[in-house]
């Protein structure tokens, strides 16, 4: 297999700080994309593992991003779903097994396959390689794994919704966010910002539950019809038994039981993210109301085609602060302290 | 409003042994049924309530039995539905406030109206009287409230369905346990058993994840398809992503992130008992698979009617150990053993 060197940001060891270096990429094989990348999401998870901080170690140096929007660069001999010019984007994803009954049924994200789902960095592909992800100007990915971008939608706004779209946008599509359905979302970072743009675009009724009432006027820009600050005990009164769906997209151990009392019967709570240690459920809120807490995680290809298409029609992108890559390091500051409205993006041309 | 006493074994004080007793029972009004009782299930909420282990004190002397099976014995002016001899049975509640959505929708289990529902015994109703439970020779209910019990059903048998049937009718009904479904029931005890016979009656594929394999030969003739040890590690290995379903009836604080792996993509993993402690739930078992943690009390009496009568179509009663009155206490150490197959029911014509 040839390879072509391209630059890219790396975080040479864990917790070191992310630096320019040039990495290989193939050279595109028969249904391969080679994608020009314009623009990269800054996604929490990319500091996480940057930082080596789920403690799986990691194959580094690592190129974080999987936030990734561009343009096709090349096609392979055997491309048919794309040619270069195409405006395309890249998820968490770039391969799967496509064999077991998850990748069949479109749900990627759940492969369960012997090679399971290869994330876009940090993990080992159908060839044996490191992936790296789109902290770099070029990727070479299946076209099975690369998805459209609606021209509706700026390049820069549109890659978050890569991983923080799709993210918010399976479990409200799942569990039926829409006319007459109240939904809230819990905090309004990365995540929630797009919860409530898609949650207000599905027709739900919308409110937010932030800690403070600081973002309220954005939240409401955003679509939201309610803002209420988690720090007010009122809150929790006045809302009790009132939603039929709560997506959590804080990933801090907050007490998730005084949530669950806000669900109306058959109301879910679906929780986004991991913390750190497991989340105390006390039964008598799930009993009292049939109630579920679930999860979720981010969406397959096809659901994924579906969030693009859909945020095109409705002109949802992310609301984004772009930088050059030479911000990077002050940027992963910056989101550790929630210092972002609401995304950071990396302008690939500055790499 | 004028009273008849009649004869009970109550629970004169918390933790002091159940005695025979007279306790007053109000003439039946208009839309009142007078049932006179033939046997009453010993459910393990009997025992926590008497013994005021769910720390909420109660109203000494506390009457208990929610699983009671008899016969009409006189009706109101204004009783519609059933008549003098009927087979009738009483579950849970025998009322609620009929206004709240819940109530409308026939989930008066899940009650959100000022009355709220009025458990069967240890509430007050409507009218301002202390309940008091099956443990009785006579109880007076709502015909509303009152259900009735199929031709084909023993009413002994028959009597823990009220409780015990309901408890695991409702979320195998409404998780759409059915053929091609695979089904998992965590304990094969009085509720477990009954989890078993429904859901093979139903058409799913039922399996019982039990401590030991003590009781597999019951757990085969109640229908189930398979049956495992949880205290085998290679039960977790050989059954993981397998179930679309599992109920747990255990009370006590188990491990459930060993559960949750066992479920597959979109599984629900559904808790009847209320264990001492909060359940601590890693997130990532949920992620993983858009699998959830659902809680389910009891049914509605629609619902309760339903399970009747889909009892009553496949001869399905609990098996029991039908005891004298005189006898409650040492059955109440045997429940608390777990030395009961599978339910003990008191014969009302001993009291």
């Amino acid at each position: 297999m040839t390879h072509t060197s391209v630059a890219a940001y790396a975080a040479p060891a864990p917790k070191a700080p992310l630096e320019r270096t040039t990495i290989p990429r193939r050279e595109p094989g028969a249904h391969d994309i080679l994608i020009e990348i314009k623009f990269a999401g800054i996604c929490h998870s990319d500091i996480h593992t940057a930082r080596a901080e789920w403690g799986e170690g990691g194959h580094f140096p690592i190129v974080p991003g999987h936030e990734i929007a561009g343009v096709v660069a090349a096609t392979g001999s055997a491309v048919t779903r794309y040619a270069v010019g195409d405006r395309v984007g890249v998820g968490c994803f770039v391969d799967s097994c496509r064999e077991c009954e998850n990748c069949r049924a479109g749900n990627e994200q759940y492969c369960t396959g012997e090679l399971g789902w290869v994330d876009t960095y940090n993990a080992v592909g159908r060839d044996g390689e490191p992936t790296q992800g789109g902290y770099s100007t070029h990727i070479v990915v299946d076209e099975n794994y690369v998805l459209r971008i609606p021209d509706s939608l700026p390049l820069d706004a549109a890659a978050p919704l890569l991983c923080a779209g799709i993210t918010l946008y399976s479990p409200l599509a799942h569990w039926k966010a829409g006319p007459g359905k109240r939904v809230a979302v819990i905090g309004l970072g990365g995540l929630g910002h797009m919860g409530v743009k898609i949650a207000h675009a599905m027709g739900a009724e919308v409110t937010v539950l932030s800690q403070s009432l600081r973002k309220k006027d954005d939240g409401l820009r955003f679509g939201a019809d309610h803002y209420h600050a988690t720090s007010d005990p009122a809150t929790f009164e006045a809302l009790a038994g009132t939603f039929d769906l709560i997506i959590n997209t804080v990933s801090a151990n907050i007490d998730l039981n005084a949530y669950l009392d806000l669900l109306r019967t058959d109301g879910t709570l679906v929780q986004l993210g991991v913390p750190e240690k497991p989340l105390p459920i006390a039964p008598f809120a799930l009993l009292g109301g049939r109630r579920s807490f679930a999860g979720s995680l981010i969406g397959g290809i096809r659901e994924t085609q579906e969030m693009l298409d859909f945020c095109g029609e409705h002109s949802l992108g992310a609301d984004i602060e772009v930088i050059s890559a030479d911000r990077i390091n002050e940027a992963y500051d910056r989101v550790v302290a929630s210092d972002v409205r609401y995304r950071f993006v990396i302008d690939a041309s500055t790499i």
